[in-house]
């Protein structure tokens, strides 16, 4: 048996049901920097890829968060990946800090300059993906938000022949409430050729 | 020292890297019927929430695939969570089978009716999301589908105190290339209160 839930019915809380159902979701933990230049960390993992040539990427904010103010005020983000390491610091980063903290400089989080943006990444992330704002969309109480990728940068310990290793990597991911995912173990499934 | 990978040269393939460091991906396993009344299935993994309330999901197409087909013709399709036992099975389904074929036909998989769209979900999955299209986005060589959620269904063997549960649900995901990510364990962080 299963139980329905009608998800048009305002009695449902749809957010506690989509995060422990859309899952395990990826973690862009984006920088980014307002206009008066305060700058801003904030984990989101309504977050994957949108298109893959050009390659472009696309984050959900519920709400007008300090993020979304910033990407849309001064158009540059930089989205670093959350290795298992990272995990207490970016679950720490999600904090409602008031606009006016930098939530790097606040916990000790140390950031240096991107290769292309002027927005800085976080120097012990092994991925950072540098993004331009490609364009909004206002759905309900979300925006979701489209990113440009200007470049890509990985730690070359966690490059092996070159290509991103997933056992260097270490993707921590979000589940449901205060669930997060250790990095998954890995299970090759050779694809199938055409029938 | 750090890799700079320049996804504007067009020497560089964005898709195996993307799909290596925006991981782990959750797994869409898309059913959907075309307008002569062909059923399709197959996986998609750059899927996420794209709105909390009203509830709506994202997920984009590389290329034009079946699935974007049919939902941009017939308005639904039903999104089935891949549980550790149908990995194989969703594995499977991603083979380029012609459009006139059903990989759930083909392939054995038993479907049934859904609880409010006409498209059927995939029995033995945990978790379906019955969607209307809401809008669909031409990114490159990409298609960013957006689906409004009607109903969404949980087995009851997945549900603790009404809730769906991490441990009972064993939600499979996509990494690079021919990975897949097991059920990642799970790990409860405690939301940081105002600072």
């Amino acid at each position: 048996m299963r139980t329905v839930f009608d998800t048009s019915d305002p009695a449902t809380n749809p957010y506690d049901l989509l995060t422990s159902i859309v899952v395990p979701r990826p973690i862009a933990w984006i920088t980014s920097v307002a206009s008066d230049g305060t700058g801003n960390l904030a984990p989101h993992s309504f977050f994957n890829v949108a298109c893959a040539r050009p390659p472009i990427v696309s984050f959900a904010s519920v709400g007008r968060k300090d993020t979304l103010r910033n990407v849309l005020a001064t158009q540059h983000f930089v989205i670093n990946l959350v290795s298992e390491e990272l995990s207490h610091l970016a679950n720490a980063s999600s904090a409602p800090f008031e606009p006016d903290v930098d939530e790097a400089s606040a916990l000790g989080i140390d950031l240096e300059p991107s290769a292309l943006v002027t927005v800085p990444r976080v120097a012990a992330s092994p991925v950072s993906i540098e993004c331009r704002l490609h364009s909004s969309i206002k759905l309900g109480n979300s925006h979701l938000v489209l990113g440009d990728i200007l470049a890509i940068t990985v730690a070359d310990e966690a490059l092996v022949d070159g290509h991103p290793s997933m056992e260097a990597l270490r993707p921590m991911s979000r589940l449901g409430r205060d669930e997060w995912g250790r990095p998954p173990e890995v299970m090759h499934l050779t694809r199938p050729e055409r029938p």
